[in-house]
């Protein structure tokens, strides 16, 4: 199979081997979006006269079979066409001769990966953001079965002040919906058409970036051709970092479950089709998947450094540093929503043992609240915390149900504003669904599905 | 001077002095948000009758008074004080005496501190944005006067194809206007007030958190008190993460300067004044900001990568784990800053050499466009690219001024779409004022200046 | 297949899949190394009783089988055995009915794959230090063939002084001899056998971890049983770091090819079978390889924080977040091996262009010179630094093949000491077989090779 | 104060502040070891024939004189000095005047800032290894002290199997022992002398870069000058990776203080001498120092990173980005020298519950050992592991004093080796004493103290 830039000289082996790497498998997670970019780009090159309509319809007819080959599991790169792009144009060469030989006119691999990784990013990004609302939800519904069990909540890892389930799982809802923020304002950088811009120069014909744009429903035009290339890198590090910031909520969540299913807490507990076991020891039952969660989310954040110190300290233009930059995203993007999907999966299996969480309680716990008591009757407050402090065996035990209860402020254990959460929920779905409709329906029309 | 935690036993010199750290020097950048977050507090306690009206107004007399004289460099915090809450509360009660020991009622540190940052971030964030207008301004400047000089373009550092001057400045424009895009959903996120979290778990009075959260300018309360702790670390990692993009940008930016700067392209040329010299060779004139620019680039990333860790495995609640958080933010906002300040100036002061940038064009930067005309003649393109590959040596040249020109495709050297950037700096300085005027104006009637 | 904690429940498939996750592609690099220390660990059972030798003889044998199997590539890992551990174990039952049931005796998958990772760490790092003396070689062939070639040496990427290919890559490969320094350091704390730590708490049988320790090799048992347990990721980012410090070496050279490789500069010539091209330029060879090995530098840095953030905040004892630490070590291991390899392939066949060198001298190269020449005669440096400064338009041109040779000093272009570093190399060869006799050996005995 | 690079044009003062950073603060961390360095170039360049005896002990003198003025706290760096270097020369212009102009001879700040660094590295390394068998001692003390109070072992942070305060303790000294190991190798590559390699290319002077190296006790000339430079940014990663593995065991120390320290558990009791206190919650006392201790950890990882990542892409030859590598390596010295200080004392004061250690075991923590026994007897491990995890409940209670003396295989908490230990503790203080013996005694002869 020949290379796309084939000049006569043979490639060293052991070099090949190592500037391909393992691109030939990875792309394969591009691939259907490598044929829906060249649908696009055959359609408007017909448009501007450079394929007949005839040509266009050759090659797109090429493109829609390799897309079924593709979803059967039946579509291979081997590993000495190095990329999915090179793979995609031996097939159409293959397959319709001279014709096949057309589709590279007026474009580059480097605004072709640009394009087929916006295409992936868009598609993950959405998907991710339908994750975070399931997982959210899943929380709400656990903070609303258990809104009014009491815990302690601690400080320092030590106990500190009366909690709630619903406090806890309800904290997490809140964080998720504030990582749609970060996601939408990803997906927004991510979503501009860079194809057009070849190498990084545009080219010498009367190309219609406009218009192969909105035959994929991008938002707009990635305007700047050299901005294009020089954002390989950068926006893979937005998306990383919107992804980062949901590992860190799974993360805490994890340290969280993990700590309360001890069984000297026994808060929380996991049903055991959720638990590994040991090899040597017959009793466990080990919370592995929030492990692991944990430490994905590290693994998460290095994929994030590594890729934005990759393109750092690299001048305008495309560089091959940049295929590095593949493996981090594509691992942050799957690890970040297999994560999500076990954590919804965990939290909605998970139960609470109040009697244990009740247990927790000692009548240090209602030290802070004493002193706010000692306020309201009028002592500066500086002074009820040493009067407290200095008496600390005295404070009566309350009972922790009426107390979190009783408070009702805002966001409080008395008054979570869950439906709040809810209704965010709700405009973010509808957000997610108008944004997928806005290229999953020109996508569909330019493949013919 | 006594710590708010004082309970008559000694804590261990090495300890605090450990604990403490650089946290008193830190906090000068959070003292005006702390006496502004005081102030607010102290009303709000008036307004649910924990405070007089007098004694609200008492405090915020002295919190005045504290102002001015942070204002005019003259508030120290003591490192015993341990930090800016500690040394704002010891001098109410030296002022006021009794009245300064309720100021404290129903808040902990742990919002306390929280407050400040959000208030700090808010405000940096803002005057982050507004440089990068001012920098995507001095860039599109640049691109002006410059537009149709040609320079060569490079890929993997080679000569590619031909390029300008005017889209090069430009690309980096874009690239600004983007991440505006990004700070915005820090910023969104970010401006949320925690006050009234308390110690994660709220209190047993009834605070008005939607009151003190206006009197500030917030665009909302941020809910559950459990989550306004879980996202510390959190909220300055998605901070981090938006400064680390604009980092990135510069340091590319930088990048190119350094290289076509060098005496062997000489395409740009770096005004004396910006430039310093070597402690042992006579001739030397470096290009030490952007080299320390590009540097610091990798420091604004480690920053988000440490606090993002940093956060990652605790428990929920506060730790003092949050307080190594603090330094981060801070040199990754005052770094971020302080590049984007040089860099607006080194822009606007670079020169341009058109002679040298011409001589650099030799004819096979041309064999592209050479490769596509055949296309236009109706080869195919791969034919084409063979067919110019093996007879590169007779590649015409061309004239670089005019093949820039020709290239009329959207974002191409001849149709940079320069307004379009002008535009979107024009709506983006209208989001900052807007945002700004949202909180500096409820701010000003808070404080009374 | 059974899984090795089997109870009678069922792990949800999710779940499964998700804890597993690649590690069964993932032990296929560790498979060889748990047939080897199965079978110490069968030895040594039967040593203390608790096989007989026939039993004993019995797994080895069979294990033996596995370990020819794996050579010829035909051993796979199911998806549902989990990992390498299970895969044998099921192996050994399915082929020896309830001996096989004996082997997993006094130890845990803990210990075993602790002791897999060492002795993969072990065979590794020997092979990396001996590519490191091959790349050191490489280039010190490279700087006697071009020793006397001068080249302008610079800094701040601009001219500075004359400097020559031969002391360019002589640098290098004394930065690579003191990697060797560091790569030792990580074997030494690698090459401790940790089996017989069982999960972490050791056994209560008389097992001789002296013994099997000795049958593979290794210089020391990892005495303390809780250590061995929590030395995992930390042995990891030891080596890891290690290998960075290789990474940044080769990125650096890297750094410097593609520079001077630009046909502006032309001073050093890539044979085109070590260059990749472009999809659309024709005229394009591109330094792909160098331009990989740089990226791939900030992967291994990337892995290498990963491993120990990952294992940073863990509480003693095993955690399933340690799963994900295989992941970067075998990648760091990979890439940096890949990368040394083509490196010594590159710099084997790099040429230089003398004559290219040489034009890229001007007068002011020479200026420091002619400052210390007038301090040779009496000006103090100071003021003859100012003369030269005043004046660097008269400075005269020199041959810098002359001023090369007569910079005499230790270490400078007319002194490089080249003989000195072969002599290291001599001496880390040295180490590295003995180190590598020191456990090959008694491994061939073990498993009768 | 003149710049030492001053020719005449004004440098812009934003550029100016940009460029200087906080060197001018930083830099006091080095004044010391500049006038070291400064007294052996002086010497050197006597010995040679550059200076005349008289005047090279006249720069001595004043160097010793400032050296008084800095240990007296008197020594200043003004901001518009940028730099030590150029502080100091300053100061011997003003005093000794033309004579001051003379000592920069055949030297650069480049490889005098080096020098500088090696000499602090030196020092702080020797400093940091005393730590770390000071604070192994600790540990080791403790775990003499309660080598026999058992303790739950965990792993997933579940209870696993019978374990020891001794194990626990013992663990943590033979971590601190092998960081030794790698702090040996970091100590060796650092031990080098840069002086004389100027800026990176030598000069043209007959200087005698051994004697200076022997001067300061240096085990040997860093020979190849470029390389000199190269290694700047490399052997400060290599460090603080050393220091990175210190912090990784005192951050898992910490957590497990943390976490044993919860009144839930109570197993170990920290004097209240260590502890903080809230400003809300008038009962806590919290871990502070080991909650900082772990998030320094992960500052010290990020120092390491953002040093690599710094070096990492830049070509050959001095570059300003080096200057922010110091920042983090003395951030990285301070807070791993810190965190050993405060981790001893901590530990030293640890008390230790044995009633609540006792009170912690549950019969499944037997399990194994029973399952074990089972193998004496005959069972195959897996079928003993199966039938003891199908009858767990029935697993007898035993006296986990015993048990935990009878395992007393190597490691295992009946045999800790402890001794073991101790020899390596005086091993490696010796090891140290010998290498700062070798640097100090030379360079007290030098300063003549």
């Amino acid at each position: 199979m020949a290379k796309l830039w084939e000049k006569g000289y043979e490639f060293d082996k052991a070099m090949e081997q190592f500037t391909v790497g393992d691109d030939y498998v990875l792309d394969l997670a591009l691939a259907r979006w490598d044929c829906v970019g060249s649908m696009a780009h055959a359609r408007m090159l017909a448009r501007i006269g450079l394929l007949t309509g005839a040509e266009a319809e050759g090659l797109c007819g090429r493109l829609r079979e390799i897309l079924g080959r593709h979803a059967r599991g039946e579509f291979r790169i081997l590993r000495e066409e190095e990329d999915v792009h090179t793979a995609v144009e031996n097939d159409l060469v293959q397959g319709l001769g001279h014709l096949g030989k057309k589709l590279h006119t007026a474009r580059s691999r480097n605004d072709q990966v640009l394009l087929d990784l916006r295409l992936y990013m868009r598609d993950e990004l959405l998907g991710t953001a339908r994750q975070c609302c399931d997982t959210a939800e899943a929380l709400l519904g656990f903070a609303e079965k258990y809104e009014h069990v009491p815990v302690v909540g601690r400080t320092h890892s030590q106990r500190a002040m009366p909690a709630s389930m619903g406090l806890w799982a309800a904290a997490f809802a809140e964080s998720l919906l504030d990582d749609l923020e970060l996601l939408r304002a990803a997906y927004r950088v991510a979503d501009q058409c860079p194809l057009g811009s070849a190498a990084s120069f545009g080219v010498n014909l009367n190309i219609d970036r406009q218009f192969v744009s909105d035959l994929m429903g991008f938002a707009r035009v990635q305007n700047n051709v050299l901005y294009a290339n020089n954002s390989r890198g950068k926006i893979e590090g937005a998306v990383l970092s919107a992804l980062a910031q949901i590992m860190l909520d799974l993360s805490k969540l994890s340290s969280d479950i993990i700590f309360w299913a001890m069984p000297e807490f026994g808060y929380l507990t996991l049903p055991e089709e959720l638990c590994a076991g040991s090899s040597l020891m017959p009793q466990k039952r080990n919370p592995d998947v929030f492990e692991l969660t944990r430490a994905k989310a590290a693994t998460v954040t290095a994929c994030m450094a590594q890729v934005l110190e990759q393109a750092r300290p690299l001048i305008s233009g495309y560089h091959r540093d940049f295929q590095e930059t593949k493996r981090p995203l594509i691992a942050g993007v799957t690890q970040t929503r297999a994560s999500l999907a076990v954590c919804r999966l965990g939290v909605s299996q998970l139960g609470c043992d109040e009697a244990r969480c009740l247990a927790g309680f000692t009548r240090e716990v209602f030290a802070t609240d004493r002193a706010l008591e000692l306020v309201k009757r009028g002592v500066p407050f500086r002074d009820a915390y040493r009067e407290v402090a200095a008496t600390i065996e005295q404070t009566p035990m309350e009972d922790p149900r009426e107390n979190i209860r009783r408070k009702t402020h805002t966001g409080a254990t008395g008054n979570l504003g869950l439906t709040l959460s809810h209704r965010r929920i709700a405009e973010e779905r509808l957000w997610i669904e108008r944004a997928f409709a806005a290229w999953n329906e020109p996508i569909g029309r330019l493949i013919g599905e």
